[in-house]
């Protein structure tokens, strides 16, 4: 019966940050675990969003037997569009997880063909050879599951994202039974989540960012203004109920915010008391000192609600003095000068600032730390251990945290990179043929725009449509433009179109003069701006979608 | 006699990091406090090094009396050599930090005709109106200076950039007394150092991070390789007292790391033991459990040596599985990504990595937090106080730090940007008139390179000699370019001289194949590589020097 081999091929997310994606095959059937996204590094002029290159999966589209997802985060799910767009193969999560996933697929049109399948943890679901059971653990988002993969070699847990919360908000704990279960019953591979492996000890509940925000709460004489991923849902369910303890109802700014909180509400994973929300248009009027606002756009990007509201351009809240304006979240690395700039705007709106490391703390991880994942590996103790998510300096840290198993059964760790493949037969386990992997990049206009008219652009055909480059001069200490913005276009339009090019500089010109000062200081909204004002004119004009990636010149 | 207004000009490092520079004005008589760079942000392609706009200087060139150095770091004296260039004045530094600017002189053959001048704590030099004296203060390099300048409205103490080490490692203590001494007798204005203004407490003393260090040493059974800064003069005689403590002799790698503790070893302030240091040639051929390698290249910056070896592509050191790296530094915002890649690389290797914060440290800080800062406040008490050294954000809180002291002769605070001025009179301080001021970018072809032909590249002369921008597609999982690279130019080349971007395009196909594979995966790496190449090729045919722009797209 086990004459085939067992393929673990990461697609994505192993050495590299982000865009989480494992293709798991024996013989002719193919699962596949999570599907994410990440947001590409500056270097990718031009790129909003990357995904992995599904290529191998569409290869074998008649093997893959469907997609299960672990949680709703947008490093797990963000791709799922997508895949979906070329294959037609069932989704597997649980309520929450579908429910951000289908708020992507409608973005796309794509909700009515989708064969979501909601799962609870405890549920067993049979694809071809596989056995996959659901099995809850804790994170910062809700409604999480950890996947015990039953193969005819043997069982693989993969651990999706976790920390071992001790005391979650909601009351539900971490299944270490079923981890232990498994463990004892012996597991062929772990796969589990090395984002935080260079943290020693363990990682603070959930709750431990409770004191703080009280004390916030109850000691500011004006707004307090809260920033954190809207998906974070236990920790808007405390910022609700310290809100209200404190007698300030709450406002809601963004739209990931407002979606996302519907969303969990319609779901019963958020309670929200009657009378405690504001509207946004009521935001502005309500009594300062009884006013708590929660705003999306922690990484500082510059469309978000938060950027928009720290250079004074947020139709819905003026930050004044006093107001108090707390970042409940962390630097996502690549972010930090994002996020310094809209610091900086902030404090000269003259409101204080309240983020980074404290004690008590303001923000904790949803990551496990060292000790949690030796505990994982010690529950599990399997015969071959793969670290996931992360760089290749945290999978092999991860690794080294394992070695202690070698006295218990454990026989190898490999420390692989997407598009490195681990094959394992009644032999033992080795790493395979390398796959053809690699990254699609995908320029949506706005990140924090409607993407109306998404278009998948894969770099290869940059050849294709061209791309317009508007360069513009900016006068740091005055923040304005120094001459004309000059275009280089390549690819795009022959010389004939010289009125079009035209026309463009003065698009280019007049977004210019429409920005304010606090704007035109701050490359990142101008790049934005810039790029999405153009993008228009020139989809009407020539029905083509050249890159844009628009250069200012700081002099 | 004092009918004459004193004016307090910053040029650079009021809400920016980087670059600082502040003039001081009394009638027509003008001082100047420190001239540094900035390495610019990734927006700014095609830049090198950022220097402030010094028009305000020039224009008033026959007022300004002298440059007043408070020490040897590169955001306080990498501008010396832009200003020196146009104002012929005397420049007042300790005997360290002028050695550091004369290296810097002597890249731009500047150094003959520069009038430098030591001077040590306690000396007084008369400069027109001004009366200054330097007083002595720890900080992560050595022989640094605070200053007290005596006006005819008053003293003006400036920090310059300090903590207030309780033990520093070459015993000389921060000069608390005379501080004490100025406060006591009355100080007009404070200007003080904001850098860590958001860290309670106290910072450590340099000395905090020796036992993690030798346990390094003592424990590691191979190499020990350790990057810091090459300024940390202190660190550096630590880490090569603790090698010979453990039998370990040193080999130092890169142009600064050799070249500074050249310096400062003729200068006194490092004492190196016979015998302890190993010539690069001979670092790998020595016995790894006896060698410990000083590298730079903390920032991960793509031509340093410490990037190098973690490519493994220095002639002179191959790390090996077992070597133990240290950074022994912190990672200063904007270079996290570069940083990682780094790591990565190195983890690649097999070498163990320590890095990041622990306790006890393997790196502390060389500016003060909050208690230090309101030591200083306490002890000067100024009449006016104006945070220095920060972005936005930390100035205003520096300015918050001092609120207690309106009880006790404060009368105000300014939180003040590049190009704002501070006004005193008999009346009292005030905002005055905006200052045109700005920043001057510098293209140096690479960072790490000699900068033999230096040229001040204003982005105002781009027009001039144009831009070349090439753009290669590389396939990320093989390291492999797609297709031949394009080369985009603009204002640089007619029509006519196609040959010549023809051949360009060859030099960097050219400079793509002679890569190995881990370079080629490296953007930051690969974009030096072209740019120097194609710099080379373009200045030989053509003697012009555009702006050159790589533009890497990963497929």
């Amino acid at each position: 019966m086990a004459d085939k081999k067992l393929q673990v091929i990461p697609l994505g997310g192993l050495g590299e940050f982000g865009m989480n994606s494992m293709a798991i095959r024996y013989g002719d059937d193919i699962i596949v675990v999570d599907a994410g996204m990440m947001f590409p590094d500056a270097e990718l002029l031009g790129v909003d969003i990357v995904t992995p290159d599904f290529s191998y999966l569409k290869d074998n589209a008649g093997m893959v037997r469907g997609l299960l997802l672990t949680h709703a985060h947008e490093d797990h799910i963000g791709g799922v569009p997508f895949l979906l767009a070329d294959l037609d193969i069932p989704v597997y999560g649980t309520g929450f997880t579908l429910a951000m996933v289908e708020r992507r697929l409608e973005e796309h049109a794509m909700l009515e063909d989708a064969k979501l399948n909601e799962i609870k943890p405890g549920d067993v679901v049979k694809l071809g050879p596989f056995e996959v059971e659901f099995i809850h653990v804790t994170h910062s988002t809700a409604a999480c599951v950890a996947l015990a993969i039953t193969t005819p070699l043997g069982v693989i847990i993969h651990t999706g994202d976790f920390k071992v919360d001790p005391t979650p908000l909601d009351g539900r704990l971490f299944d270490l039974h079923k981890f232990a279960e498994y463990g004892k019953r012996g597991v062929l591979l772990l796969m589990s989540d090395s984002t935080n492996v260079d943290r020693s000890g363990y990682t603070e509940s959930e709750r431990a960012v409770a004191p703080r925000l009280e004390d916030i709460m109850v000691r500011s004489e004006r707004r307090v203004v809260v920033s954190c991923f809207s998906s974070s849902v236990h920790r808007l369910q405390m910022i609700f109920d310290l809100a209200r303890k404190s007698g300030r109802k709450v406002g809601l700014l963004g739209r990931s915010m407002l979606s996302v909180t519907e969303i969990a509400h319609n779901l019963g994973l958020l309670e929200v008391h009657d009378n405690l929300l504001l509207r946004p248009q009521d935001i502005q009027l309500a009594e300062p000192a009884k006013t708590c606002v929660l705003v999306s756009g922690t990484q500082g990007e510059p469309m978000s609600a938060l950027s928009r509201v720290a250079v004074d351009n947020h139709k819905h809240l003026k930050l004044e003095k006093g107001d108090t304006v707390v970042l409940s979240a962390r630097m996502i690395p690549g972010n930090e000068k994002n996020i310094m700039r809209m610091i900086n705007h902030v404090a000269r709106r003259g409101s204080n600032l309240i983020f980074g490391s404290m004690t008590p703390p303001v923000h904790v991880s949803g990551h496990g730390s060292s000790e949690e994942l030796k505990l994982i590996l010690n529950l599990v103790r399997p015969k071959y251990f793969m670290p996931v998510h992360g760089e290749y300096y945290q999978l092999s840290r991860h690794a080294q945290l394992a070695k202690h198993l070698r006295d218990h059964g454990l026989e190898a760790s490999f420390v692989m990179e997407t598009g490195e493949s681990l094959e394992i037969d009644e032999k033992g386990a080795r790493k395979g043929e390398r796959i053809a992997v690699g990254r699609v990049c995908i320029d949506s206009g706005s990140i924090d725009e409607v993407v109306e008219d998404m278009v998948i652009r894969d770099r290869r055909h940059l050849s294709e449509d061209g791309f317009v480059m508007p360069i513009i001069a900016i006068d740091k200490s005055t923040g304005k433009p120094e001459g004309p913005p000059e275009i280089v276009s390549r690819g795009f339009l022959s010389e004939d179109n010289k009125d079009i090019l035209a026309e463009a500089k003065k698009v280019v010109a007049r977004t210019l003069e429409t920005s304010n000062h606090e704007e035109r200081a701050d490359w990142g909204v101008m790049q934005e701006k810039i790029r999405a004002d153009l993008k228009r004119y020139l989809t009407k004009q020539t029905a083509r979608r050249p890159l844009i990636m628009p250069v200012i010149l700081e002099v």
